[in-house]
């Protein structure tokens, strides 16, 4: 439920009530105006109307979404993730760029170079690798969160790499300064409820069978252990088409964010699945009012060892970090 | 198969040429470049390397795709259909707007003067009306066709509306520019075959579970028939989210300009389905590339006698037509 | 909204109320029970309560769902559709077998010999073939209607054969004893209300992405029309699965005939696309409750004209026959 | 790839033989016949013909499926998993039963009572369970797992129940006869390695969007990993229709039974989510070849603590273990 305190409490006594409520075993969230948020799977069980007695309440409300930490109802303003100098949710765009798999120091560098260079903040790279094959190539595990750390700082780009097991967030959250969630894992609850335990904000992607209240569920485990850090990627969806290898939903863009107050980004790598689409879905992914985009580049596209169909040359990325930049201006004229 | 033309190969000489195709029974398409492509079903029974020996034949190339007359490689340039004064598949944005069902004149008067104020093209409106329900409205018929003929020609602006049977086409030829055919009768192989024996421009509304192969087919149906003059239109895929109505692909925009040269639009009234996204994904048509939009308008949106949830206010219409122009700008720097 | 008469209402009292209604402008439909049920979009535009006070009405209950005609709570009882000596519907399993395309009399003749001596009540063949390519076999057309009817009356079977178009009706009337309408056609509602002008069975399919309700809707049109011989047809839906061509939804054998009291029966050939699944999937169809089945078998299926992939064996059918009769009798145990 | 071994090779030479493979450092799989299966990532790297200069070896074949020890190309015959006295994947129908979540000792002492009077040979019961939203039931952990071991041993039922997280693998395996592995879960790679290492046998659910080939490879992981004991479940995707939680599709039961000798079972309470549709479709599995169903039971279905509309009753159980029988009798005749 949502308490608006009534006008002119001050700092003490708005203390004072989160306190006794803390006392009384809730969870209490402080939202942007005047409105605490008092969570904890208590709704049907306490007497709402009940606490409108407490001091300095003005108004019960109903929370009336499922998910309450990631609810704009709860929080009306967006939430600004603050990485470094790098502000993801407000009104920069939040552009990751980098190879699907990391390969060598080589690749990553070159990628790196073209990212900063570009106006990129953030290097990406799988180093735990989430494939359908177990003969498939499954990264290269710590040695490659080592070297995105070590190359991503060199060029002053945040390091974007996915964990896909509880056991390795510990090594991660050391190197890396957002950790990404990959779709098949969106329910992996046990992962997410790891991740909560950390403060490194999570990129996490929708699954490709995610409705969009599922999504928000997910970043709800995560917020709800402890983290409020969470960046929502659309990744596509599968559907009846197989020209493309995923539909982007791009529709995820403004609902989730009439939903949410959590920054969403869009994947037009993985929601196309193919190479000359990227570009124009790129374009059209922040049209719609993303936060940022994350894209799948290398230097010899033809032979990344992972997702070759999907990724795009350097000079693609250049056109596409200049073309986006010039629909993120026109949506403000 | 495509045949290739010597080059200096002269007008009268490719007229003799595609006389003496057609009197051995094929169907003749003369594609930009220097470039026939022989049609007719004909490519599983016919020695194909024999047509090299055609005079002027410089070369015999192999048709690939199953859609022959709308495939890109058939004719590699952009077909740009001209309807009066409107181009359509060009560089000009073509906008479409209007009320989902004629209701009265003084609802349609309405929309044409708000269309024509903001820039669009066209005004839509349906006479006939496909609902799932037979105790559902089914739209003023051909009391609405003269409507909406003369409320658009009253304000320079072209008659949009839909047919649903082949009984309906013959009187609908004579009071529209551009013949609608939705959804649900996107395979209805009679009524395409009926279309093409007409010149009016096709508007081919993409099924809600048809892949872009089906829908090219549709439209190979009616080019087929003796119709070259088809729209295709992205409006929504059913998939497994419920938050929205449909999912509107735009990985279809990029995608369907790869495969055909035909024009492409996008209708995020329908592609969503939700009054409040119409807006961002109209605009992230634009920036997909597509070369016209279709919405769905009224003076009242909630008084809409059919598809209210979905349509937009004039207000609403004022803001979107002024930033898919942005948008569409923004792709020319 | 359902009439329950007083108890003890003779017929002439409830004529007289009848005549009354219809005087009124409804449409009624008399129910197994002492209950009527007055059908015409009338429920939000009268005071039901008003209709207690008619002679004879007991009580006036609220007829919930949007399928009127069709719904179950309109007819308790199973619909059992009596043509020449077959009753559909009923107890006995009504089993539909033969060539995808009617190809020749020869292969209409084998079709049928095996179909009798199986056990099978009716024939199939398409005279009207709807194919995703215009290039494609389109069927042979009113011969194959003929050739349908003489074969099958030559061996004691009903002539079933499917139409795309109203004005292909007539004559399909007169050369068929249940006309099928296609799962693209599903929502062809020009189509639809045509069918309900005649009095023919019609084998309506399940559109591969409709809704159970959509369905039943499809269903009303005909019903309201004035046909109510409606044979309703699982044949498989889209799915994200690539190994089978569609995906056989048997859950909608109990939950269409928990919705409706129409006869459901299922077509494992399409619903499959897989040759080998046909056999597993009809005794499966049978044992989830199907009223019948539909399968697809060729002379020599490897050079059927059309659905070669999913063509049984004479051979395999005969296995089929007698295996889902086996299952179908287990269902008495 | 698969070695065919000439004709009257003996158990020795036939040992020597995968000595030297091994040490090779290939892994090696005795098929049925006299063919051995080499696997290992090593296809595209060595040439396959240079084993046919092996001593003994026949012929060299290839390995077509991505999945290599699940194929059913690499071993013929059904694969028959004993756990205990109960046989997974021949002739006798496995039926496991029992709570969605283990809410009592009481609870459960009821159900295996009933499974057991019904000739079930499993008791499930969820200790953790993975729901979609944090605020919900998380199930009682270790001591539902005790609890469900005790109980089931009692009764003399296989004790079956679901582990969300390699952590829980140890204590799981301690207590139970057989693991689950949830929808959710099924591209969990890192928890599929872990099981991996034990024996306990995997009773692994498809993921509500995966394809066969993907629930394969999915098995293909913990097969690898040196846990050949392998039960795959259909329980439903997700599809277009909104009647049902899930489409169950039992196209998967023979699909994957051509392409795997793994035992293939259908769970119809996820996979319709309806409690009327549970028993028709119990019968439908059966009838499609499944070696065995999982059902979920309650001794009060509405006051089930999860899972409540699916969930039937005691009596619904005993009608549902009798006509799966009588379907699986006539499966035989």
């Amino acid at each position: 439920m949502l308490l608006e305190l009534k006008e002119g409490t001050n700092y003490l006594d708005k203390q004072i009530l989160i306190d006794r409520l803390e006392n009384m075993g809730f969870r209490v969230v402080e939202s942007d105006a005047n409105i605490l948020a008092v969570i904890g799977g208590v709704d049907s069980l306490v007497v709402t109307e009940a606490f409108s007695e407490l001091p300095n309440v003005a108004r019960v409300l109903p929370l009336t979404s499922n998910f309450k930490l990631a609810s704009r109802q709860t929080k009306p303003s967006n939430t600004i993730i603050k990485v470094k100098d790098v502000a993801i949710g407000g009104e920069e765009l939040f552009i990751i760029a980098g190879p699907c798999s990391i390969e060598s120091r080589e690749q990553l560098e070159a990628c790196a170079l073209v990212a900063k260079a570009n106006g990129a903040q953030a290097l990406r790279g799988g180093a735990y690798k989430p494939r359908t094959s177990p003969y498939e190539f499954q990264g290269l595990g710590v040695s490659g969160l080592e070297l995105i750390a070590e190359v991503a700082s060199k060029h002053g780009l945040l390091a974007v790499s996915e964990v896909m097991d509880a056991s390795q967030i510990e090594i991660a959250a050391k190197y890396l300064d957002i950790i990404q969630i990959g779709a098949r894992n969106m329910q992996n609850y046990a992962l997410l409820t790891e991740l909560g335990k950390i403060k490194t904000p999570v990129l996490l992607k929708r699954g490709f069978a995610a409705t969009y209240h599922e999504l928000l569920m997910a970043a709800e485990y995560i917020m709800l252990a402890g983290n409020p850090n969470v960046i929502l990627c659309e990744r596509g969806i599968r559907s009846i088409e197989t020209y493309t290898r995923n539909t982007l939903d791009l529709n995820a863009i403004p609902a989730l964010q009439e939903l949410t107050h959590l920054p969403v980004i869009a994947d037009p790598s993985h929601g196309t699945g193919v190479r000359s689409l990227v570009l124009p879905m790129a374009r059209a992914a922040v049209a719609a009012g993303a936060h940022g985009i994350l894209v799948e580049m290398h230097p010899d596209p033809d032979k990344s060892i992972s997702d070759a169909k999907q990724t795009i040359s350097f000079a693609t990325f250049a056109d596409l970090a200049k073309q986006v930049k010039n629909i993120k201006n026109a949506l403000l004229l």
